[in-house]
């Protein structure tokens, strides 16, 4: 698996994607997933991948070779045109694959697309392995790909379109914190782009293993959970030691 | 989907679950997932099922019905005893349900069982769709089926085996909560056990959608994450402003 991250906010865009690959537990490996597409003068494109190695590879190439000049990404004249030639070459890499393998077998792989041209604000899309698309809102100003469950809560109780990059940045980290605490499919190194949206040039970063930002966010992290659920309050249907009041709310309800 | 958890600690077994059904997203309905199977002087057992529903209701059927005299739940000399006659009921209702439907419907369920027999501690079984099934053991001190990944942080962070019972029960709903939260396949009302293991009564439980204490525990828990993120310090990489510094840390890393 992998876990990618995409966020369009009102500051600016957040890409953040894990380097983890398997085929089964004893085939584990890491390689990039967040890749820049095109950097040049007016125009900056990147994208991450979750899913199929093989077909996410071979989508990048397919856009890299830009086999058709009139449909090349650097001719593109929107984002929108872009995610359209990114979501062909896409489809075409997993089909191409999932003839391959069998059909138990997941040949398929998943896109976030994020970059924006001239002095546009940033744009964010969600590519489906069919090639069709959704472009990212400010209602839901995220977007997860690859493993997404365990890193959801966090993002759903403090992301908003509001959120500044620093806080989102950290939040982001949170969310694969989780992710790879409680699954081993997800790793460092972590990969991040941050696209401001006034023109600034982006921060392109690698997160190592070692990276002391993360180890300390991640330890307080864990320390500040524990604090928060040991300050909640017990549940008023259990005595202090645990056992059951005789109230009515013990009521042994059956239905 | 739905979502079941059990944890077995050294003050007792504590298992809840939801109560949402779903065949698609406009036939959703409540149904119980976790039943009393035997409540007798000496002898308590109780399921909760995820899964195909009617997979789970034969199931629970065949094992009421009791189709071998020799084989009943009643007569059984151990909790292990117990969930090779729930693993056997499992598989039996699970390949004639998965037999009814396409290949790509999923036609089966799976279980927790918790219970005890005399005065022996409480034990906590996951039975997998084929009837096999694992004993929960102190290292890892719960079990999770269902729609497991969104509730799983908190688990991997709080609950050991000496966490106590309140504290559980507490942990178990802010697991409940955050998988709620981000999922619509879960939702209350939620069924609770607690079966402390000295031998005081079991506390069994239905925690409705307007439940006070619950509501409360997680417009806390929200607030607490928040502040909590809140007070993380932001990354040293990003200027206050959120915009990429100046410094050797903001390297362009390609690879």
């Amino acid at each position: 698996m992998t876990y990618c991250l995409g966020m369009l906010l009102d500051d600016g865009l957040v890409m953040v994607a894990d380097t983890r690959t398997n085929a089964g537990v004893d085939n584990v490996s890491s390689y990039r997933k967040l890749h820049c597409l095109i950097e040049a003068p007016g125009r900056e494109i990147h994208v991450a991948t979750s899913g199929n190695l093989s077909a996410s590879q071979s989508a990048l190439e397919r856009l890299a070779a830009g086999a058709d000049p009139g449909r090349s990404l650097a001719a593109a004249g929107s984002m929108f045109e872009i995610a359209e030639r990114v979501g062909d070459a896409l489809r075409q890499a997993n089909r191409a694959t999932a003839e391959l393998l069998a059909p138990a077998m997941k040949g398929t792989s998943s896109m976030l697309l994020g970059g924006r041209i001239g002095d546009e604000p940033p744009r964010l899309f969600l590519i489906y392995p069919e090639g069709n698309f959704i472009a990212c809102r400010p209602e839901a100003p995220f977007f997860q790909i690859g493993e997404t469950k365990y890193g959801r809560p966090i993002l759903d109780r403090v992301i908003r379109r509001e959120t500044p990059l620093p806080a989102a940045v950290k939040t982001a980290l949170l969310s694969f914190d989780s992710a790879m605490r409680s699954n081993l499919s997800v790793a460092r190194p972590l990969d991040l782009i941050v696209m401001p949206a006034t023109p600034e040039p982006t921060l392109i970063k690698r997160i190592e293993a070692d990276d002391q930002y993360f180890n300390a966010l991640s330890a307080r992290w864990s320390r500040a959970l524990n604090e928060a659920a040991a300050a909640m309050p017990d549940p008023d249907f259990l005595a202090p030691g645990g056992l059951p009041q005789a109230t009515p709310l013990v009521a042994r309800l059956r239905n």
